[in-house]
């Protein structure tokens, strides 16, 4: 399973690259290949001052050997050996009518000290960070991901968006992230589930990635923009690091356990601003926007 | 003492903000006064967009009430009821050429359900962030620190020196946040000091911070800078929110602790950059900066 996952998303980060290149039109992903001294390595490929994308990242990583104390006590298992591989991608579009995304797909193994599997699961999802809110854009993501989910069982969709909704929120500041997406994680054997069968899973959402966002990109890149919307943006995208410094655990893991520094924090915006409380007028689009972050909203049109 | 020490900070507060209004010679602060629904309240006042400052804040607060489970856990004392006061202040200047400054002076007490004082303390200190290295700037800064502490006996200055170092350290960037200056907490009773001792310590440590800050804007505020300099402080200010918002205590537990989070974000710097995987060229004036960084130096041409 490992092999075939790590293979699946090799493939993947080049079909996700391309269509990112061809729809940017001015700049290519330039790529690092870095190794963890304490095994395994990674492929990074980042993408910056683009036509489209003001700053984005595509990588895998696979990575194994002793699990970390401080992950050993998060995972609460004793001295085991893992490993670890996935892609995970934040592409920050320089228009404000463009938004974010984030997505992330990921396999995990646990090892006794003989080397026997203990343990083994797939996590991830995607999710939509908009700076000015077009609802059709936002159902349109949202169906997609409800799709991609319901082949697999009923409530999965339900299940994984409000998982979504809880995990990408801002609780200093009561609001969400965005507007979400999927969120799943620990997805292991069950009687009605083998790893195949969330492998099939996890791969169908990761397929239909590209189908979520692509249009949307296409859609609202051309769009004129004001320079307050811009600073608007940037303003949105403090909020965007003060969730991944403070409450991502994936980020603050990776800075707690030697990871790539790099490529952990290639997440981070390009030009953030943080103005002191910063209030949009009331009834403006801004105000619109915050008043759908502090009550997650349903998107489809039949959820159940 | 809490009064004494709360009627010192609130006069201090007009004292620092009347300093900076006159140097920088365009804004005034804006003020803002808070109230905490468990107990206290605050005094903040914000400068932006002046004519030196580019984002500032100065704050006075002065809460109580029952000790919030998080902050029990954290000092390891049981259900207890708590005061703290203390003044706060952040400015980020607009050159690259100016340092950013932080201090801060607080008192807190602790009692017992019945109302008995069972513990209390001092803490606070001042440090500073340059995007240029003006070695004589440093050692000023320095020189004022060492003098404001020696006068309370061998040692501190020392102390104080090093728990700093350690304290303002990006640990996921293996580089220090700035170049120091003192950083003390648990500042209590003890066979050579009584709490009046530390007051008069800890008050002549906040005396002479307009002595250790204001001769250095005064001597570099109107060079030239270029562009490309300016975005060098504003990569490095990314490094700054990194600190504040992975690893400062008081900003985290600001924001577990349901604190007012525009009194406490307010350290955040107004414009941020984050490129991926930026260095300096070797032997530039940025590159010497890091140099520092990496291994924190004695300032002081005497340090015993």
């Amino acid at each position: 399973m490992k092999n075939k996952f790590y293979d699946y998303i090799c493939q993947l980060q080049n079909t996700i690259t391309q269509a990112f290149e061809a729809i940017d039109g001015k700049c290519q992903f330039k790529e690092d290949l870095w190794e963890r001294k304490e095994g395994g390595g990674g492929r990074t490929r980042v993408i910056e001052n683009g036509g489209v994308f003001e700053k984005g990242g595509v990588n895998v990583s696979a990575v194994h050997g002793p699990l970390a104390p401080a992950m050993q006590a998060y995972f609460k298992v004793g001295d085991v050996d893992f490993f670890a591989c996935g892609l995970s991608l934040v592409m920050h579009p320089k228009s404000p009518m463009v938004p974010t995304v984030h997505a992330n797909w990921r396999y995990f193994e646990m090892y006794d000290k003989a080397g026997t599997l203990v343990d083994s699961w797939f996590g991830g999802g995607l999710d939509l960070t908009p700076y000015y809110l077009f609802e059709s854009d936002v159902t349109h993501f949202h169906e997609v991901c409800k799709t991609a989910c319901d082949s697999h069982g009923p409530g999965l969709y339900q299940n994984y968006k409000k998982q979504c909704d809880d995990y990408f929120y801002n609780h200093h500041r009561n609001e969400a992230r965005g507007v979400g997406g999927l969120f799943f994680d620990y997805l292991k054997i069950t009687p009605e589930k083998n790893m195949k069968d969330w492998f099939n899973f996890v791969t169908e959402v990761a397929d239909n990635f590209l189908t979520a966002y692509m249009p949307i990109v296409e859609q609202r890149k051309d769009l004129p923009y004001t320079e307050n919307q811009r600073q608007w943006q940037e303003i949105r995208r403090g909020r965007y690091v003060e969730f991944n410094l403070v409450h991502d655990k994936g980020t603050l893991f990776g800075l707690k356990t030697n990871g790539r520094i790099e490529s952990i924090l290639m997440s981070l915006p390009p030009h953030v601003q943080w103005q002191y409380d910063h209030q949009p007028e009331s009834d403006s689009a801004e105000a619109e926007l915050l008043k759908v972050l502090k009550s997650p909203k349903n998107w489809c049109k039949q959820i159940y």
